[in-house]
């Protein structure tokens, strides 16, 4: 499948070169590919690069390739060193990186004295619980931020190469500084991971039956607990300064609600507990929505038989009212031969949509509007 | 409507009085009322019981009435006062209450020398995001655990009123101590509040950028912060004891990882964050999953245009394939017209749902199996 509206294609007659076939490499080569770009694969392993190749991410390496562009995505503890020796090797090429930390490997190449006129760091915000060549998708980054980090030596030209190719790949192109930008992942991403995984990590000695009032509530907060721990290793040494400093207020807070449970009569203990909620409320509602928006959605609480082709006839029947779906979330009652699938709706849409579904014989649960 | 197979119907010619009409209490009486039961209603508040009476939850209370089973469906801070007052004015009725904490009450009632051998406290694991009259619904208690505490004193025919009321409702009953509930709700639900909170909390003062890069993660993560402050603040202080216990665990774990990242190069520091990960591994494996038990399925990602009747196509396709969808959770990418439908299905049915769906022209985005 080729089709000839690439940017980058339209940019350069040359060649991408992609280092490093894992999971990001290989779907930024399946999506390139996909748009007829010449692709290079280059890995330390042969049986990634060839499970790679073999998927149609790209082709194996020439000696007299000329990259234009190189995308370097490798593990963040050799990024910085693949970027410095392909800076080396293409002395014509403009290199970026895909590594989900901006600061360190910049600050390695910068005290190695490496000339980075040619270097824009950037990262794609998407990935999967599973890595690997054979995970990889070229539809990975569509919809997606993909940050780009320009400094005063970038060169235009250089910096719409690297957006273009954010843009080919179906992601939208986001510019930060490394700071910005590693300050940003600590709080939404690095740290959310350790408390997930800290709190998960409570439920290796729970007794058996303590686990089975678990609802909806726990497995969502947990749910990024079942992660990589290599990977998750290297990120959070990588990104370490930002990451301590949001955990030790973290665990300052942690403190103060416990040392207020334990006094509950001390001054301002109730004040310390209720404001902890409290400020949770504003924080969630601070965290960008759908469609890149705080929208509000009504909910509504249908019951379906957990068999197949039930779904499908629900949504039909949505589909019916011309009720737009905009959001979905199922839940399986514990034991129970049934689901519960909660619909977010438009406020406006939310009367019909009830009123064609009971019509149809369907149980509205219950309905929110939170 | 009503049907004849409520079984405290067949156990009991009496009333059921449920005292407390907010989202339990008469989310409680419209299923019992459902069930052709004699529902009483009581509330402090004037406007919530018309409210829920209005609606159908129940009838107001006469002088003459005698109920054989009362429900306590009051604030955490009022229960042991409201079920005293219940056991006093009703000598012949069995009290339970649905309160989210055991000990405290009991204890409070114990240290009245109120005589307890009517009282079964229980706690059905259900709820919703918002709560009052308004919001009850017959539905919301099927197939929950509904826990029920016994002791020495209890008569088992008194039991077996309880955990009809549960069965009822069509919730579960679970025989616990209040110990064992207490210390589990803290581990399940109480800290991953606490947790959820704090975290969400740090976004509160984020620069407007940098929570752009939001992800399905973090969202995930603090779904719960969006909690109501003032039932919590009670919760959480009523169950404090197994509450601060974890959460002075977690505190440290927290702070642990935090040092070994501010040295890195400390002996064990590498080992602390990589255990820290991986023992949230095998934590969240054992949480329950759907069906009551840790099934594993695969999961399939489907591209959805972002359309009234598109995701109907979908589900009915997939019941056509005779697939049946075990889980779902559809994400819109910020910013994009399409949403990603993340499809669980049996592990038997993956190859099927995938190559059927190809042939219909759906795009598979991505499959995982975690």
């Amino acid at each position: 499948m080729t089709d000839t509206d690439s940017a980058i294609a339209a940019r350069l007659s040359g060649t991408v070169r992609i280092v490093g076939a894992g999971l990001l490499g290989a779907s930024i080569g399946h999506a390139l590919s996909a748009k007829g770009v010449d692709v290079v694969l280059s890995d330390t392993s042969p049986a990634q690069l060839r499970l790679a190749i073999d998927y149609g991410a790209g082709r194996a390496a020439r000696e007299d390739d000329r990259p234009a562009l190189i995308v370097v995505a490798v593990p963040p503890d050799v990024t910085a060193d693949v970027i410095e020796a392909e800076l080396r090797r293409f002395p014509d090429a403009v290199v970026t990186d895909v590594a989900s930390v901006k600061l360190e490997p910049l600050n390695a190449l910068r005290s190695r004295g490496v000339d980075l006129t040619r270097y824009i760091g950037s990262h794609p915000l998407a990935g999967r619980e599973r890595g690997g060549a054979i995970s990889a998708r070229a539809d990975i980054f569509i919809g997606r931020p993909w940050v780009v980090c320009r400094d005063g030596e970038t060169r235009a030209a250089d910096l719409a190469l690297v957006e273009d190719l954010a843009l080919d790949v179906g992601a939208m192109p986001l510019e930060m500084t490394p700071e910005e930008h590693d300050r940003s992942v600590a709080l939404t991403s690095h740290v959310p991971q350790v408390v997930a995984s800290l709190l998960a990590a409570r439920f290796v000695d729970a007794k058996e039956g303590s686990l089975g009032l678990a609802g909806q509530g726990v497995r969502d907060t947990t749910r990024i607990a079942a992660s990589d721990p290599a990977l998750w290793v290297q990120i959070l040494g990588a990104n370490a300064a930002p990451v301590v400093a949001v955990l030790d207020a973290l665990a300052a807070d942690l403190t103060r609600v416990s040392d207020a449970l334990r006094a509950p009569d001390a001054p301002g203990a109730r004040r310390t507990v209720a404001d902890a909620i409290r400020l949770g409320n504003e924080g969630v509602e601070r965290l960008p929505g759908k469609h890149g928006q705080n929208r509000r959605f009504e909910q509504l609480v249908v019951m379906v038989d957990d068999t197949a082709g039930q779904l499908g006839r629900l949504f039909g029947e949505l589909g019916e009212l011309g009720v737009n779906v905009e959001d979905l979330r199922l839940e399986h009652s514990p034991g129970a031969q049934f689901g519960l699938a909660e619909i977010s709706v438009e406020p406006a849409a939310l009367r019909g949509a009830i009123d064609g579904l009971e019509e149809r014989g369907w149980r509205i649960a219950s309905m929110t509007n939170d």
